[in-house]
């Protein structure tokens, strides 16, 4: 990656990750390419390449760039409240990607890339990680604060995850305008399961 | 597709299908050939033609081949007790798939191309349904014999299959020898779901 003067480099790299998502989403994962990506930048492709040598150093770039974007979506989660934190935090796993179907599309055909691309699979790793964490951490907080049961926190940030990607799964291939669809149906089976093994009385 | 003498269509058939499993879990589905499946079917690629014109006649096949097996596997499950039943299927789906990893990361990259193409879409759509009905008319049973809580069958079935995509798609792209694995956390969560849901004495 060429070194570019001071200061430009964050807001080129801003636009460009909003030329990729618009790309893929009208073009999905296997159809993109640079110029697809360059047309929506409104540059060139060489002006893509000064920031990315090629289209999958830019797709792992953007991989991170989404991961940041859900990191400052946590933080807006202000409240301590285990109990409310928990469910806001559903809500943005399960409620936010709603309306973003092509995004969902793309993503899933970016994971199923994941075995034989390394740096994508480093990304969905961290990705995963990291929210797993925030899961965990606030699933300890509850059972600390004496409001959630004493459940093994590590098996439940991996439930409810398992939860999310099969939520994620679902909407990419489910046809449109599905009832129920599959993020609210993943939504409520997240909430029994909260329900029944974080909050049950014992 | 060519119509062929009769009587050897089965066996022809079912040595093709065999082919395409091997090949899809040595090569993945983006570096899928029809040379490579000829190469472990042990014939010309034209002896594959013969019974499939293109690449994606013979995967769309290999989807219901799929679906066939499963659904010969779930006709093994005997037992009409709703609890063990639903046991036993929650095992067909999240134990069997145990040591397949390169079949699952083969479906995922199928899967994933489903919104892009309708036969691929067709199959799995068709495999969804024949699941949720199978789990869907176990637990129907199991109302009916006071012996699960009256519960919304429809949001069940649809529950436990998104713990099953889940755990899919994270068995897929989780790393090798991963601990706990992706599909061990899918089975006790449903575990858990099971019981909070169906079982709760209420």
């Amino acid at each position: 990656m060429a070194d570019p003067p001071e200061g430009t480099t964050s807001e080129a790299d801003e636009e460009i990750m909003g030329a990729t998502y618009r790309a893929l989403q009208e073009y999905g994962y296997a159809d993109l390419t640079v110029r697809r990506i360059a047309d929506e930048y409104g540059k060139s492709t060489a002006a893509v390449h000064y920031h990315y040598d090629t289209k999958d150093d830019l797709l792992a770039a953007f991989l991170d760039y989404l991961l940041a974007r859900f990191v400052d979506a946590i933080h807006e989660v202000e409240t301590t409240d285990p109990e409310r934190r928990l469910d806001l935090l559903l809500d943005k796993l399960l409620v936010d990607p709603e309306g973003h179907r092509d995004l969902l599309v793309a993503m899933l055909e970016m994971r199923s890339q994941a075995p034989y691309k390394e740096r994508f699979q480093e990304r969905f790793d961290q990705n995963d990680e990291y929210v797993r964490y925030v899961l965990r951490t606030v699933v300890d907080d509850g059972i600390d604060r004496g409001v959630f049961a004493d459940v093994d926190s590590d098996h439940v940030s991996r439930a409810l995850m398992t939860i999310v990607d099969g939520a994620r799964t679902r909407a990419a291939v489910q046809p449109e305008g599905a009832d129920p669809g599959a993020l609210a149906t993943a939504r409520r089976t997240a909430d029994e399961y909260v329900d029944a093994v974080l909050l049950r009385d014992d």
